[in-house]
């Protein structure tokens, strides 16, 4: 069924001990996406030799495409200008776009500089289109005809044409480059020679603005089964189209970033990224969690006097913290997913935020109660349990929900992504809370714990 | 570009006050994407007015496939089963099996009952496979030809079959049903008339066994940026295929998953599941939850002496639990979602261990530097500082990497899903582990903290 996959340390092995001609025997044949995952985790030395020789037989634009953008700049990183440049002019449209991504800014400049004037214009239109737009995706790579082209005509023009990146619909533009419908492939397959592309086209087609938003581009092609959309600009006109496997890479990319940002993660930040790029990544968002715990534990310090005097709380803090940290970060996850998923309109907002508070306080009255009855069997008192089961009432059952329902709602109002360090300022803001109540009341009814 | 989505509130007025002849004639020409969003959060009267102005107009299997499968089960319960059934026979095999999925099991056979025998049969073949496998929602709705059939062979039985679900590849088979190759529908397009599947066909293409797992399966399509894959059963025969959109589906359902069982949801708690079902599905996890945290808890029990004797500790304990947590669960979203897009093989998994821990040691080295200092410098003791950078050190450094990285790794081992309750379990680890190094630490010096 599935290919077997290259046996990386195999690969390695004849890289040090083997001819060029006889690594590219072994792997020359397989699909590229079956050779990127060979760059992974090897040596400066190796992945330039490895790029030698994929380089050599007009391997290596395909094969370097098929990794995972954010693993590229590594790898273009120990590639001379000169060859990355070649491997820029050799690449379709949209992947030489992905290969300059990947340059650092200045090298970003000189290896454009090494392009032809051609496709160095075509990339600079490109990447003219700023970051997350569908325009710096897609593919100029495509075919148009005239409404007054017959099925026979469009047959002939596609033999003529040769190899295409993709191809699944025929567009038909006016005369000035507007597009006016799509042909799928199938009914030019079974319609009469002599029928026009204007009489069988699906007239004003789901489209997209070049400055449209990828993931939302990526929502219209998967809400309505497309399998390409065309990519216009202001006044109507092709410029390109986004296909369907790029669309899973932006879906992929999409729930990356979801859970990555939550707990504060750059999109980068992989398995394999070298250790010090993960470190600086992810540094910023320890101090800002160093600052929120910092908050939580400047509440326990306005209670220590309580504490002192009733030092078995100490013991029942992490619980009402815990519990109300957890269950934040669940509604924050479902208010985040649904979100991505488009599952409810901003306008609505307050009655998902009025649903998770509802099942919040369900959960915490039987976590109170369970808790409440453990802890004055645990510790012989009942009134422990009650402020503990008040507590935990209040933090979970109140606090967690409104928190991890308002906090992405807050963050996408303020034009932030809704998943931005909210797990970090959530469980921050539960684990102050927790305290605050938790030792509050200990504080209101002592009287009774000592 | 984007057609304006129908106002919802609109179609509640109109099914309250205008005729179902109306409200068809409002929505009926809308696409089935656009009508089935309509579904959500209507009342169970108004479900089944607009359920039944559908399927009046054969349009309620084509809305309701749209729908994520999550929320079938709330909308089916308000249909009575003669219709339902009558909705299975109109479907795709595919929706009609995403249908009755939807039914719970006694309801399921009654419905059943009531299909003829030839969609029984279908449907039972289906539902045969297990949850999970690709067999379960491949469509088996496809054309399959003789390698001796020639293009215009081929496009002469196309235009007969007609309508097709899906259709970008032809499959060939050889007279016992075994799949032998398949051909672009592009390159039957530019074929001459007279030349043979046979001839043109890419032989021994990629495919899947009907058992295989459904995320295995969307991983094949989108490595290979196939369009559709075509199924095959032990002995090699077609059984059917599934489409990129599909791929789509599962791997929306996959991330979903990912992110949802790392905090203890299950996937069908959306953003407006009902309260009740929603309080069931998260109660189990909380109650685990709340036994990590009762664990951390006693961690903190044993050291109510120390406690005692130094008050201001206290107030430090939220800062190791909480830093380690979010370390930890850093560390374990990273490599979920590593094994969720195939970033590494499990037999390198101990890089990924070795590479998690470095990040996080390199870390909890500058957060506990800061820490040091300004724990010392709060209050006026720079032992305190000590021991709280090297408990953070521990905590973060050493137990948040490892238990992040290894908790999902072991939990893929005992044939888990590696994001179940990780979240809930790490954070656990790391409160316990936090106070006890913190705690612990403390007692050991602390002559020098009082």
């Amino acid at each position: 069924m599935k290919p077997p996959p290259i046996d990386q340390e195999t690969v390695r092995d004849m890289l040090r001990t083997a001819t060029p001609d006889r690594v590219l025997r072994f792997i020359g044949q397989r699909h590229p996406a079956d050779i990127a995952p060979l760059f992974k985790g090897l040596e400066p030395l190796e992945i330039r030799q490895l790029f030698d020789i994929l380089f050599s037989a007009r391997r290596a634009a395909k094969a370097l495409k098929e990794l995972p953008p954010e693993l590229l700049p590594d790898i273009l990183a120990h590639i001379d200008d000169e060859k990355v440049g070649r491997l820029i002019v050799r690449a379709d449209p949209d992947d030489a776009v992905r290969f300059v991504d990947g340059l650092p800014e200045q090298r970003r400049e000189r290896v454009m500089a090494l392009l032809d004037p051609e496709r160095r214009a075509e990339v600079r239109e490109l990447i003219s289109y700023p970051e997350g737009a569908v325009g710096r995706i897609m593919t100029t790579d495509f075919m148009t005809l005239l409404p007054s082209t017959t099925a026979q005509g469009a047959i002939d023009k596609i033999r003529e044409r040769g190899e295409m990146e993709t191809f699944f619909y025929l567009y038909v533009v006016d005369e000035t480059g507007k597009l006016v419908g799509v042909v799928p492939l199938r009914n030019l397959v079974i319609a009469p020679p002599n029928r026009t592309l204007g009489e069988m086209m699906i007239p004003d087609p789901v489209k997209a603005n070049v400055l449209m938003d990828q993931e939302e581009a990526a929502r219209l092609v998967s809400k309505y089964e497309l399998l390409a959309l065309p990519i216009v600009d202001e006044s109507g006109h092709l410029e390109g189209i986004i296909t369907v496997d790029d669309v899973i890479d932006i879906i992929d990319k999409e729930a990356t970033e979801d859970m990555y940002k939550m707990v504060g993660l750059a999109e980068e930040d992989r398995v394999f990224t070298p250790v010090s790029r993960s470190v600086r990544m992810r540094l910023p968002w320890t101090f800002l969690n160093l600052l929120t715990a910092t908050l939580a534990a400047s509440v326990v310090g306005l209670f220590e006097g309580t504490l002192h005097e009733i030092i078995a709380l100490v013991t029942f803090m992490p619980i009402v913290a815990g519990v109300g940290g957890n269950g934040a970060t669940q509604t924050a996850t479902v208010i985040i997913r649904g979100i991505a998923l488009g599952e409810f309109e901003f306008s609505s907002a307050w009655k998902a935020v009025v649903k998770q508070v509802s099942v919040n306080i369900c959960i915490a009255l039987a976590a109170g109660a369970v808790i409440a009855v453990a802890a004055s069997l645990w510790k012989g008192n009942p009134y422990l349990g009650l402020v503990l089961a008040s507590a935990l009432i209040f933090n979970l059952g109140l606090m967690a929900g409104l928190a991890g329902a308002v906090i992405p709602l807050l963050l996408k109002a303020l034009k932030f992504d809704p998943a931005l360090g909210s797990g970090i300022i959530v469980t921050g803001v539960t684990d102050a809370f927790g305290f605050l109540s938790f030792l509050g009341l200990a504080t209101l009814f002592r009287g009774y714990l000592i």
